[in-house]
Formats: structure tokens, sequence, C-alpha cells
């Protein structure tokens, strides 16, 4: 059977993470990788794949059935996604989510014009918490959802920290509270913020002679990062944030706490957790098997922007129903 | 909006659930309970809920979208599916495994000849286990999945103690080994079977003047069901069972561990969980939210035997398209 052929654009650490995802996947296999910078610069995992200055994409469009976006939300895909989506097939990380509506109506009318399938927002969240929001809820109206995130590390945290004078470099690590966590798996449905939920664990390397104090003062009363929540300030050295901070560890929970019957009776504790040693890693192979759904939903004559509200399970999957039916079900 | 009117085949501790899941569904009303014993005997729990002879239903065809099938898997639905499959959209609960690919082709013949949609072997498991076994293993081929039950009655179990001379009742739950757990969450990928996933803890009241110890020497010896088991019997009196273990609890876990990176050197785990307090009213809630999917699966022109794996997210949901996006992506 001939595989289904993935371009990556953008390779940073997710389009690294989407190169070794496909290596995971027998019918599908590597197109090519498309950068902005000089494509001699870039050094992929596999020295075999074929590195591309992003503008050939366009001439590749009978080279690949589906085109991977790997750039970041803020500046990158609002451009790239609408442009793509004329051209190819896509899945794309769009993770900012106060703009999904409005992102998703651009990629929607780019990628009807083209004919093709665009996933927008896949990942673990947007995307695998999402469906579980979207299920638990659907099948437990009467209750409560609850999204925890965490232990892992936050991007825009950290560089909020990094931008205090004084601060050489910084990595801050959001982590669930065990008692709220708790008190959500007890099913007391208490109404939490995000301040409740969550605690800011922050490693500082201080630049010589800083006030440290000083520093630390800064952190715990910076508006909405960290001045509503219990902060943790460590200061370590440049070595040891190299040696003992440089994973990118993540992961969380999306927990239903709902109840049925006569006299709402019966409690009901839904949840879904991941425990990643690697975010763009594990971010990459979702996208992976979603290229798959998209190429399967592009085949069938689907045109149009979808989320991973609209794609069955079952286009996931290399098995075909029957095998799914039998061994999965 | 006209709501979906849905039909209950069945009513037992499952349909009874439907009733009450229908309650919270605001989009969705009952249009009957329909039923092989006299109606007159039939309580419902709404004594406005109506209750109809089972034949009636075929004159009823105008007057309910979907109807949800709440016998059982072993002599009810083989019967009862391909008859309602000929003449409604279905949904049903059948979750006899080795059985699914045959029960499948007889509901797709009959649901094709009718033009209707059936979803079967809906609810928890098969159902929303299911999902995470197929979602998980797409999005990380390289690695080990895991499903542990309980803990929670098992009918099957329960039975067979009761057909022990000298048992006059029993109750058996299923309950998954914390040791084997924490090595699967701890990514250590055992090789585990059934049997040291589980042990089972079995509650027995016995008739007077039966010999206890030949009792229990006959559960831990049963093959199949209890041997290869680590099992517990207790003896209990006749008011203790009904006391303590009426209720019908059930839950589990399925958990994907798996790999990625160069050199495998970077660990996932993916896990979703249950833990309900009454399954019946849990797998009704299920099967309601699949009712919604069905319907509109028919409205769009679809027809034939379905499963979970085919049904896309949003579905199952009351919401626009445009309200999950903004709300729950």
């Amino acid at each position: 059977m001939q595989k289904i052929r993935v371009g990556i654009a953008g390779y940073g650490n997710l389009g690294r993470g989407v190169e070794l995802a496909l290596r995971q996947c027998s019918d599908m296999e590597l197109a090519g990788i498309f950068t902005r910078r000089p494509p001699e610069s870039v050094q992929p995992a596999d020295s075999q794949s074929k590195v591309f200055p992003i503008k050939d994409a366009e001439s590749m469009k009978d080279q690949i059935d589906v085109m991977i976006l790997c750039g970041g939300s803020a500046s990158d895909l609002p451009q790239q996604g609408p442009y793509f989506a004329g051209l190819f097939n896509t899945i794309d990380s769009f993770d900012t989510h106060a703009k999904i509506p409005e992102y998703f109506d651009l990629m929607n009318q780019s990628a009807k014009g083209s004919g093709r399938v665009s996933i927008i927002s896949v990942g673990w969240d947007p995307g695998l918490f999402s469906i579980n929001r979207l299920l638990s809820e659907a099948i437990l109206p009467n209750g409560q959802s609850y999204t925890f995130w965490g232990k892992g590390v936050s991007q825009g945290h950290s560089d909020a920290i990094r931008g205090i004078k004084g601060v050489k470099d910084a990595k801050q690590y959001t982590i669930p509270i065990d008692e709220a966590v708790e008190r959500v798996r007890d099913g007391l449905n208490p109404q939490l913020s995000t301040a409740e939920k969550h605690l800011r664990d922050c490693y500082v390397v201080a630049e010589e002679g800083a006030d440290k104090a000083q520093i630390e003062q800064e952190i715990k009363t910076m508006p909405n990062y960290f001045a509503d929540y219990e902060t943790r300030v460590t200061f370590i050295s440049e070595q040891e944030l190299k040696r003992n901070h440089s994973a990118m560890p993540h992961g969380g929970f999306v927990i239903r706490s709902g109840k049925t019957g006569e006299e709402d009776s019966n409690a009901h504790i839904v949840e879904f957790s991941l425990k990643l040693d690697s975010n763009p890693e594990f971010t990459a192979s979702v996208l992976a098997a979603y290229a798959r759904a998209a190429w399967r939903m592009s085949q069938e004559g689907q045109s149009g922007a979808k989320t991973v509200f609209d794609v069955p399970p079952a286009y996931l999957s290399p098995r075909s129903g029957a095998e799914l039916r039998k061994e999965l079900l």
C-alpha cells in the first residue's frame, strides 16, 4: 500500500518530534522538512531526511499528502496556517485558546478554497484533554469539569522570570496542588480558580552580585503570572539548571465529577491523565496520528477546517475497522 | 427545536438508568418504555413515563427517533438487536467481546436494510475504554496497553458462586491489584495476565448447616473463574449482604505506557479511569449520549452498524460546533 507522505513545516523541538514519531508509523513516510532557515543549517534527527527551503513546498503539492505545521501559535501559525491550508491537508497545534474561533474561520476559508482538510489545535491541550472534557460532559451533564496542568514547564512563565533584572536564566514548573486534586477526586465538586489548583515552582540563576531577595520579591508579586499563586523560588547555579532542568516534562488531568439517579444519589468520577517525559515529542505523536485522519477525511471528499471533535477515533489508527472491532472494542 | 424522541426496550437496571439519564438531557425526551412483561407490572422511575408491550413498537416507527436496547448480551440482544435495527436507529451495550464481529455483521445487515443507524457495544467497556485503547495505541505505537477492572461487582462470578451447593447468595468483587497497577504506572511495561492484575473478593451467604470449608474450597478451585486468581472468601449473613453489598459500583482504568524519541529515551503514561457508584446508571448515561449521535448520523443519511470508533466526539454533545470550539477546545 502507498504510504501517506508527510511534510514537516518548521523544525524546532516539535518538528523534530514529528520526524521521530513518523519512524514509528509504518503507514507513513517523511516527504521532507521545510524550513525558513538555510536548509544546510538544519540537522535532522535522521541524516537521510531531506530538508528544503519553505518556499519550495508550493511546487511539491503532488509529493505531499499532509503537511504538519510545527510553528508557534503566536506569530507563525496565523500566517503559515492559511497559506499551507491553501496547498495541502494540514495539521497544527494552534493553542491560543481565546483565538481558536477566529483561527478556525481563517483556516476553514482557506481549506474550503483548496478542497483540503485542515485539522487545527491538535495535541493534548487543546486536543486529547478537549476530547475528554467534551465526552465526560456529554455523558454526565449534571456535574463539574476540572483541568489540572503539570507537573510541567511553562515557557511563558519561565520567560517572564528571565525578563527580571539580575536574572540570567530560569525554569518555571506548574504543579497541581495535591489537596485540590484529592477534593475533586473525592467528588466534593469544589469551586477552584486556576490559582487554587496550581502552584508555581521557580528555579532561578541570578547574575553575579544580583540582589536575590529583590528578584524573589519581584517574581512573587508579578501580576497575572505569579501574584495570585503559591509561588516557590529557588536559586541555583547555571550548571545545576542545565543538569537537572533541561528536560521538557509535562502532563496533567481532566476530571469530571457528576451525579446520576433519583435524588442524584450516585456519584461518578471520570479521569483522563497524562504523565509525559517530553511534551514536544508526545504532542508530535498526536499530530502524526491526526495526519493519518486528515488524509482519510480528504480521501473521502471532505474539506475545510476540523478539530479533534470532528474526527472519528477509528481514523487515527492504521488498523482496519474489522480489526479494531475484534482487537480493541 | 424538536426534541429527539427516545424509546427504551427492556426495563431492568439499565433501562431504568436510561429513563433517569434522559431527564438530564434537555434535547431528548422519553417516547416510551417497551417491555415483554405485562406493562402494568412495570413501575417506571417517573410515574408519567408510558409503558407499552414490546410488540407495539413496530407500529410506533414515526414516534421514535432512536430505540435504546437495554436487554442482555447473552440471549436478548442477538434476537432483539437485528429486529429493532430493522425498524429504528438503535443503541445497545452488547458486551460479549468474542462475538462482537458476528453481532456487528448481523446488525449491519439489518440496519442497512432499513436505512437506519445502529451503534453497538456502547458503554464503558466496551465503549469509553475501547476509545482510550484505540487513541493511546494510535498515538504511542511503541508501547503496551493495560486494562484493569474494578473495584466492581462481576455478575458472572457472583452467579458462579451461587451455583455451588450450600450457597444461598453471593457477591463477587473484582479488584485491581495495587502493586500491578503501580508497576504499569511507573512505566515498567510488565507482562501481566488477567489473574496477575486482579484479585477476586467473595462475600458468601451459606445455607444453614452447610460446610463452609467445602464451599470455600470449591470456590477457590473453580476453573476459569477463580482457580488462577488470588481469591478471598468471606462468609456473611443474609442481612449483611443486603445492607452492605447491594450497590452496583464499578470502574477501572486503561493505561498505555509508551516511548518516543531517539533511543526510546522518553516515556509517557496515558491513563483513563472511572470510579462509578452505579454501573448501570453510568452505562445508561453513555447510551443516552450515543443516542444523540445515532440520530445525527441518521439525519446525515448514514446507515448500517457503527461502533464508538466511528462516532466523532462532537456528535455526542448537544452543543454546536462553534460553542464546543469556544468553550471546550
